[in-house]
């Protein structure tokens, strides 16, 4: 098989299995699935199963790096014009645009799934939290190495930190009272606006 | 013994406790610390040391329930006129002033002690995370059930993880770069003004 081929086979196996989980997960819950279920659905062996993830709370946290790299490249591709601020924005609503896009053919209801598993079963939420933090600190810094002259380290923190602050307890709230992903999608939109405008004054101190 | 003179034995042996493992941990470095130097720089036996706190993670926990108290009564106390943002501008500047107080005699070198270590020793990272997520949950419902014509549980949310955000991450970059306990409070107290402009934007959408 050539090399491509290959790799593409091995990208769309791994799309199937963590869709296949997401749908389990939404369906019957985290706890009670297992993965052999997983397996089963997405049709291959545990055995291959666990070639792609070491385990079953590593799917949940499956689309981290995706997202790493998106706010990277957010602030890898800011223009001269922009400022911190600008790009700030930026990151914000492309993390709420990728939340959106359906991943695979698992479509909109599911896309949520991840960040609803991390925020509210017990199990995953140590692990979310400190990647979570651990996310913020890198943010941080690529914020203040690309903008050495606009943004101390201190107001880089206070910058991210209010705005994914503000993202984590409204998404929370929000799945607690049982909203659907669309709903806590445009809950989170409304509530960046306003962050932001906390944040532009932050930018003028 | 009597009861009253008793339980202020207690608080005092407690009290000491909490203060040499602070100095020690200051000093020394919490790894490097061990129960039993603790207990013998507070001139008790290991044993009794037991019967105050479970382990040494729960020393630096010790004011935690301290903290929360605060809150709870800062909500209580609010007067009639006050708004959802008043009180939360009064928490955040009761948290910090809470901070700057000296637990005992270890005075202001050793008052940022806990949070600092909370923060930054690996070990204690995702149980500070955990505690400090489910104190913003039990502060947005407190928030919520105390103003329940002003405040819907997804501003309260947004509101309170605005502001603890902001502090977390700001703190965390102070740390970082090696500042006072001094400084640190300064800081947090200018970014908390900048975040609470941010806030009462969100109170009049």
């Amino acid at each position: 098989m050539a090399e491509g081929l290959r790799e593409r086979k091995k990208q769309r196996t791994r799309q199937a299995l963590f869709d296949a989980a997401m749908r389990l997960f939404a369906e019957q819950g985290y706890e009670r699935t297992t993965v052999a279920e997983i397996a089963a659905a997405a049709e291959v062996s545990t055995k291959t199963l666990f070639n792609y993830f070491a385990s079953k709370d590593e799917m949940v946290f499956a689309l981290r790096e995706q997202r790493m790299n998106l706010v990277a490249d957010t602030i890898d591709e800011r223009g001269p014009d922009d400022g911190p601020v600008d790009v700030l924005a930026r990151i914000a609503e492309r993390l709420l645009a990728d939340a959106l896009v359906g991943y695979g053919e698992a479509g909109l209801a599911f896309t949520a799934v991840p960040v609803r598993l991390a925020m509210t079963v017990p199990e995953l939420q140590a692990k979310a939290l400190l990647l979570m933090f651990d996310a913020q600190r890198e943010w941080v810094r690529a914020l203040t190495k690309a903008f050495p002259d606009e943004l101390d380290p201190l107001t880089a923190a206070a910058a991210v930190g209010s705005l994914m602050g503000t993202l984590q307890m409204t998404a929370l709230a929000s799945f607690e009272r049982g909203d659907s992903s669309a709903e806590i999608v445009a809950h989170l939109r409304s509530v960046v606006g306003i962050a932001m405008n906390g944040i532009r004054q932050l930018e003028r101190s």
